[in-house]
C-alpha cells in the first residue's frame, strides 16, 4: 500500500546548516505560488516562466524588506519533487534563514519533514525507491568510489540491472504458469533442463549481488586497513605516511602506541580507514595488554592487513609470527610489508631491498620466494619493501591496496551493493529462488515452485519500491537531511 | 588609489560549508562560459539567456558524470558581481562541492579569495563599501535590530544619507572656496553666520552619528543586561527566565554562582546578552571573592543592570548597597527589581505589590516613590516588581529593557554606527571639521578652514570607497567568508 499522496506546500532550508554567503530555501508544492506570492515583491508570480530566475525582495508583514533574493521557479513536473518549485537563494546569514522559512509557514506552507521533497520526487514518479537512496549516498559521499556507486544508483543504472534480472525471472515464472494452467493434463511443457539452467544462473546473479555488499560498505564507510606487527617495526611512522600527516606518537620507544589510533584518507579515488594498533607482543604493561586485545579485535574484521617486518631485527620470529596469525585471518588480504630498508649500513636490511627489485618496489615472485621460501610467500597476496621513515615504496604500496581493495568488484564498472536494505531484500530472494531450485530437483509440482519465484519477484520489487509500505518509505526518507 | 580591476574567472562553494541536500558553486568572471563549457553536458551556452536555469551534467575529464546539477547563467552586468555569473546548484556532499571546484579550476577558473565575488560587485560599481560591509553584516546578523541596521546599509540607505551630508559640506566648502578666488581682495564674501551656523549643524549631525556607535554595536554584539543584587536574591532564576532554558544552577545557598554565566538572547527583535553575576558581598571564600571582582568589571560595561532586590530579605541594606553602585555607573541604564513578589504570606513583600499596580506590573512613578522616597525613586529608570520564580513581570521587564535599549536610537528608522571603520573615520571627519568651526571663531583666513573641510569630505568619502586604497579594501573583504 503506497501512503496517500500528499501536496500541500512544504519549506525547508535545502543548503548546509550554519553561515555562508548565500542560502537556499525550497518550497515545493499545490499552491506554492500563492505562499511565496504572500511576501514576493518583484515580476509578477502569474504565469511565470518555468527555469527562470528574478532578483526581487521578500517583504516581512509590516512592508519591511526580510531580504533580497534570487527567486528560480521550476514548473512542475519540470522539477526535481514533480511539483511546482520555488528556490529562494537568500543572504546566508542564520538568522534569515530561520526567518524566512518562518515567515513561509506563517503564509501556509509546511515546515519540510526529513526527505520529505526526495519522498514526493518518488511518490509522483520522478525516481524509484533504489534512485532516492542513491541520492542519500551521494550527499554523504566521501570519496571518488563511494560518490561512482551511489551516483550510478541515483542514475537509475541499478534500477536497470533489476529490471533485467526481474525480466528475466518473469520469464521463468511464466514458464512454469504455462505448465500450472495444463495442470490437469499432468504434462510438464516447461523444459526442466531449461528451468534449471536458468535458476542457476540467476542465482548465481543474485549471489553475487549479495557478496558484493561487503565491499560496497567497506568502500562507502573506508577499507579497514589494519597496521601489524611487532613493536617498533614502524607502524605508527607508516600510519603517519599513509595519511600524509602526524597523526600517531612515534618513538624509538616499544610498546609506544597503545590506543587503535585510526582516520580515514581517500587514496586513488578510494575511501580507506587506516588503523594502526599495539605492536603484538606478550607483556606485563596492563595498559599494553589491554591494547594487544583491542588490536587482535580489529585485525578479524580488517580487509587488508600490512604486517610489517622490522628488517633490522629479528626477523625469523617476527615472521614466525606472522605466520601464526595470518592463517587464523582467511577473510582479509595480507600484505607482507619489509620495512626499514632504507638503514643500507645494516647487511640484514639489505638483503630486502635487492638490486633487481630496487628500493620501494614489490618483491616479485621470485625475489620474495627466495627470500622467504615459496610457501610463505605464496601466504601473502603481496610483499614488498618500503621505508616508512623516508617514504620509499609508499605509493606502489597505495597501489597494491587500491588493486587489492576492488579485487572482486570493480567501482567504476560494477553493480555494488551498499546499502543494508537492499542487501536484506536481495538474500531473501536468493533464498526463495535456491528453494524453487531445489524444487525443481526434487520434482515438486509447478504451483510450488511458482510460489517462490513470485516470493523472489516480491523482493526485488522492494527495492525500487514498485512495492512499498508506509512504514518502509518512513524509515527510509527519515534517513535524509531536512531540505532534501 | 584603486587596485587593477581583476576580471579572470573564480570560483568558490557560496553556501555554508558542510553537507546539505544542495550547494551551490558561484564562478564568475571573462571568460567562466569557457570553464564551464569545458565540463557542461546540457543546453549550449552558446547564447544562453540571462536568468535562466538548466539541469544538466557536469563531467570530469575521462568522461564520467560527476554530478547532475542545475545551472543558472546571470549575464554582466545584471549579476551580483556585475560579470557573467554561473550559479551551480549541485548535490551537497562535501566530496562533490570539492572536486566541483577542483575540476573548475583545472579548467582555467581560481579559486576565489573571501570576498572576492562581493569586492568585484565593488569594483563594477554594483556597490559601495558602505554597502559591502552591510553585506558582510547581513550574513552574520543574529537579530531583527542588526539584521534592520545591516539591511538598511547593503541596501544603500547609508550612502545616501552620507551623500546628503557631504552635498551639504561642499555646499560650505565652496561657499569658502568662493573668498579664496577672490582672497587677494581681502573681501569676506561668505556670511560669516551662515557659515558658523551651517557647520554647526554638520557637527552635530556627525556627533550624533559617532555616538550611535556604542548604540549600534551593542544591538550587533548584543546589548550587555548584567543582573546584579545580594546573595540568593533570585539573579540566577531571573536569567534562566530571560533565557527560557535553565541555565544557571539555582539553589537556596546563597553564593552559589561564582562564574559568571551569559547568554545571548533575541527579546522583542533585540539581541541581549544576559550577564548573571556572583552576589555582591563582602566573603572570605576566595573563589567567591574572585567572582564578585569579576562581576564589578561586567557591572562597569554594562549597558542595562537589572538591580535585583529580595523583597522577602532586609531590603533597606540591599537599597543602600544597591544607591552606592549606581551612583559609580552613570553610563548605565539602572532598573530597580523587586523580586519575590508572590511570596504574599510575607507581609515584607506585599507592599512591593501594591494593590494599584498589581503583581508583575510596573511601580508606577507615584508608588515606587511612596515606596522608597521620590529622590531613590528617581535615580533608576525604572522601578518593577516580578517574580522571577513564577515568571510575573517577565514579559513586562523584557519590554522595559527594549525600550531602553532603544532609547536614544531606534533601529528600524534611525541610521546607526555599527562598523569600527566607519565609526572611526566619523570621529576624524568630526574633529577636522571641528577645527574648522573653531577657526570660523578665530577669524583664520579661508584657506585653512577650506583645508579642514576637505580633510572632512575626504575622511566621508572614505566610508563609500569613493576614495580608497589596496590596504584597505584588502582588509574589509578578508573579513568576509569565501564564496561571498
Amino acid at each position: 500500500m503506497i501512503s496517500a499522496v500528499q501536496t500541500d506546500p512544504i519549506v525547508a532550508v535545502s543548503t548546509p546548516s550554519g553561515m555562508g554567503g548565500i542560502a537556499v530555501v525550497r518550497l515545493s508544492g499545490k499552491g506554492a505560488d500563492r505562499v511565496i506570492g504572500k511576501c514576493w515583491k518583484g515580476v509578477s508570480l502569474d504565469g511565470i516562466a518555468s527555469h527562470s530566475a528574478h532578483l526581487g525582495k521578500v517583504l516581512l508583514e509590516d512592508g519591511s524588506v526580510l531580504d533580497e533574493v534570487v527567486l528560480t521557479f521550476f514548473k512542475g513536473p519540470r522539477s526535481f519533487t514533480g511539483e511546482d518549485v520555488f528556490e529562494i537563494s537568500c543572504h546566508g546569514s542564520r538568522w534569515i534563514q530561520r526567518e524566512l522559512v518562518n515567515l513561509l509557514v506563517r503564509h501556509g506552507a509546511r515546515a519540510a519533514a526529513p526527505g520529505e521533497f526526495t519522498q514526493r520526487a518518488f511518490m509522483n514518479g520522478r525516481m524509484d525507491l533504489a534512485q532516492a537512496e542513491g541520492v542519500i549516498d551521494l550527499i554523504s559521499a566521501s570519496s571518488k568510489a563511494s560518490h561512482r556507486m551511489a551516483m550510478r544508483q541515483a542514475n537509475g543504472r541499478f534500477t536497470v540491472y533489476l529490471d533485467n534480472l526481474r525480466d528475466r525471472l518473469i520469464e521463468f515464472a511464466s514458464l512454469l504458469e504455462l505448465e500450472l494452467d495444463f495442470s490437469e493434463e499432468e504434462v510438464e511443457f516447461a523444459d526442466r533442463k531449461r528451468l534449471r539452467d536458468l535458476a542457476d544462473e540467476l542465482l548465481g546473479v543474485l549471489r553475487r549481488l549479495a557478496a558484493s555488499y561487503s565491499t560496497g560498505k567497506s568502500l562507502k564507510d573506508g577499507v579497514p586497513v589494519v597496521i601489524a606487527g611487532a613493536p617498533n617495526a614502524g607502524k605508527s611512522t607508516l600510519l603517519n605516511q599513509l595519511l600524509e600527516e602526524e597523526k600517531a606518537i612515534v618513538s624509538d620507544v616499544p610498546g609506544t602506541t597503545r590506543d587503535i589510533i585510526e582516520d580515514t584518507c581517500e587514496v586513488n579515488g578510494i575511501l580507506f580507514r587506516f588503523i594502526d594498533t599495539a605492536g603484538l607482543r606478550d607483556t606485563a604493561d596492563i595498559v599494553e595488554r589491554i591494547g594487544i586485545e583491542r588490536a587482535e579485535d580489529r585485525l578479524s574484521r580488517a580487509s587488508i592487513i600490512l604486517w610489517l617486518l622490522d628488517t633490522t631485527g629479528d626477523t625469523d620470529n617476527q615472521l614466525k609470527e606472522i605466520l601464526n596469525r595470518v592463517g587464523e585471518l582467511p577473510d582479509a588480504s595480507h600484505l607482507l610489508v619489509c620495512n626499514k630498508v632504507d638503514l643500507a649500513n645494516n647487511c640484514e636490511s639489505e638483503k630486502y631491498s635487492p638490486a633487481e627489485a630496487g628500493q620501494g618496489e614489490s618483491l616479485c615472485g621470485a625475489a620474495a620466494e627466495s627470500l622467504f621460501g615459496k610457501e610463505t610467500a605464496h601466504l601473502f597476496d603481496a610483499c614488498m619493501s618500503i621505508s616508512a621513515s623516508e617514504g620509499y615504496g609508499i605509493d606502489e604500496l597505495k597501489g597494491i591496496m587500491t588493486s587489492l581493495a576492488c579485487k572482486e568488484y570493480n567501482p567504476d564498472t560494477d553493480i555494488i551493493l551498499t546499502n543494508g536494505r537492499h542487501y536484506a531484500a536481495i538474500l531473501r530472494g536468493a533464498e526463495a529462488l535456491s528453494r524453487a531450485r531445489a524444487a525443481l530437483d526434487t520434482g515438486l509440482s509447478a504451483d510450488f515452485i511458482a510460489q517462490d519465484v513470485r516470493e523472489t519477484l516480491h523482493h526485488l520489487a522492494t527495492l525500487t519500491g514498485t512495492i512499498s509500505t508506509p512504514d518502509l518509505l518512513a524509515s527510509i526518507f527519515s534517513r535524509f537531511c531536512i531540505g532534501k
